[in-house]
């Protein structure tokens, strides 16, 4: 297996509504990331998108195949990944596998979504056929019931008063929000307090509107290489060390491990195992903060902290900068921005200008290890990867 | 690189619309290919599924991650693919990195699709977003329509009247036929004539009735072992030699051109170098018949026959059993059916027969090389696979 580089990263702005297609803004990350690795698109010799809602929203399907002929690429092989909200992370895990086994050089693989553009409305329709169509999705289960159903037993299982955990919740969004408005290419750049969120309204208790991240445009792309190539186009190599990936399917199905996802824990498990390391040797790391609740669910089933614990540590200001491990330093989906398909791309984006020391204002100090960890649907499709410099 | 083997193929019955979800279609057809493989569940290590229009159709998002549920596969790494027609075939060139680079010794892949049940209307509209949706599909062109233009592009190009072309091209549909009702599996079973189709109604001048392969309800799967593991599993095992991919986007970026399609030759390009063989070497192929002007177009730019010489070939038998290659003994997909995100995955299922010598009465005397080709779109996405035992 050859070692894998990220040797160059692009991002959007994340925003809400606004007129580029899907193409147009991955045309833009892409043309960012190809920038950086001083490579021309005839350069690239595979190209790997996430995508999930370009059929229901744009009205087009295989946009990878358009992306490709609108980078003017050569003709490369080119995928779609649709792993719900992992699908770009499952991309670069699949471009990772490319380029380690030798099959090709240099991958670009990213993601592109217009998830705020779409509207409640179809989302909502949309995103319901992620759960399972025949047994859950017709019980009226959208995704704020699942994670409200998971707050509650999260609260039972350790005996944590409800009033508790909606504070340690709420301290997850207001951490989101302060990092968010130091990232220029954050969705929301404003200031939020514990008192604004717990008087938000209620979207579906207890998860209040500010423990929901909101859906964004937006679009995220990585050059790959080969160890060998990367040396020829970066002084600053980023390596992914480690890759996992799990699957689960409905809900129900997951009963005995919840409210943790098992999908989480099998994928995390993997890319620790793959990188040599234990979750103490993480610096920073992305997670997959859909709902307040998820991302206490996501430090234990991490290894950060012990079950139980995580909000309370949240809470403490341990994941904060100068905490145990650094959180979401990119403001995370909840304020950075949530375009479905793009977002375990910008989750690499966020982790690479970390461990080159690139992040100004929320740089975490002396960042050797990162993780990123992206949830599909009702964790029915998980995705970790470990990156080293 | 490891050298892969089908150690297990299975398939469904082809048919019109029936009550079956894609999940059970695709456990039925996994379950036989396991059984051949004398493995369970447990002993697969990802799962990869083509398919195109779960979501629209039957409302079910990432199919893939309910399949491995229903399957009771062990939490395993599991991906979808689309790639318009070509989705499980860009799936199983996947599986066969994933195994030839030592990530996985067994990889259960495969298509299902609910193709007929998804209705004419319904079809069509998701259909037509396969297309560029910003410069092609709002001009009206549907699929029809775009291998009409090629027929008639070919006849103008090559100097052939349109009568004798039509009558070459019925050739395509009465051969197909003629297989397809010696294949229990075929979606038509019945005996087809050059009269009866030239006869047929009219859907886009000069395509008739019977020069369109319909849509089908089906599943396909096919398990993928590294040869160390795949010599306690078979003893007839058939080798992935070669495997190409590429890209092409909308069909007036192909103009140069057309009326062949850039992609498939650069496709086929790869594989039969990858493999070391070249177009004479292949005994038996299977191709993708869409419309019967796509068979012709494909036999030229497999490289069986010159340009503009495809269609005498195929009316005078060359493409027949005893012939000088021979195309679709399964049927293919004018007969045997075309269940979009499975025909891909067919097509192994009927190549690996073929190189067991399973086939009876369309069995190719001494196969001994295999050739798959499937198309996605408008020339789009394609990709092709050599096998040999």
């Amino acid at each position: 297996m050859r070692k894998v580089v990220v040797v160059g990263v692009g991002e959007t702005k994340f925003s809400g509504a606004q007129e580029r297609t899907n193409t147009e803004l991955f045309t833009e990350a892409a043309a960012d990331a190809l920038n950086e690795a001083h490579l021309k698109p005839k350069d690239v010799q595979a190209l790997l998108v996430g995508n999930v809602l370009s059929d229901f929203e744009e009205g087009q399907q295989i946009v990878h195949a358009f992306i490709a002929e609108s980078l003017g690429l050569n003709h490369v092989p080119a995928n779609v990944y649709d792993g719900a909200c992992a699908s770009s992370s499952v991309a670069i895990r699949d471009a990772f596998i490319w380029v380690a086994s030798g099959f090709y050089d240099i991958v670009l693989v990213g993601g592109t979504e217009r998830a705020a553009s779409m509207g409640t409305r179809l989302g909502t329709q949309t995103y319901a056929m992620y759960s399972d169509r025949y047994y859950e999705y017709p019980c009226g289960i959208t995704f704020p019931g699942v994670f409200a159903m998971l707050a509650h037993l999260y609260a039972s299982k350790y005996g944590i008063p409800l009033p508790k955990l909606k504070e340690q919740m709420a301290h997850v969004a207001v951490n989101a929000h302060e990092y968010g408005m130091k990232n220029p290419k954050a969705h929301f750049q404003r200031e939020l307090t514990l008192e604004k969120v717990l008087k938000s309204s209620m979207v579906c208790d207890p998860l209040q509107v500010y423990d929901c991240c909101p859906f964004s445009d937006g679009a995220a792309a990585i050059v790959l290489a080969s160890e060998e190539v990367a040396k020829k186009l970066t002084g600053k190599p980023v390596y992914i060390t480690g890759a996992g990936q799990a699957s689960a399917g409905s809900i129900g199905g997951q009963k005995d491990h919840l409210p943790h996802l098992v999908a989480r824990e099998l994928a995390v498990k993997q890319a620790y195992a793959m990188a040599g390391i234990s979750p103490s040797d993480v610096d920073v790391c992305e997670l997959h903060d859909s709902f307040t609740i998820a991302a206490i669910l996501a430090v234990e089933s991490l290894g950060f902290f012990e079950k139980g614990k995580g909000g309370e540590a949240i809470a403490r200001g341990e994941t904060k900068l100068g905490g145990k491990v650094v959180v979401n330093p990119s403001g995370g989906l909840k304020a950075k921005g949530h375009p479905v398909g793009a977002s375990g791309a910008a989750q690499i984006y966020e982790i690479t200008r970390q461990l080159r020391g690139e992040c100004g204002e929320t740089q975490v100090e002396g960042a050797k290890i990162g993780l990123t960890d992206t949830m599909g649907a009702s964790g029915s499709i998980h995705c970790n990867l470990v990156l080293q410099r």
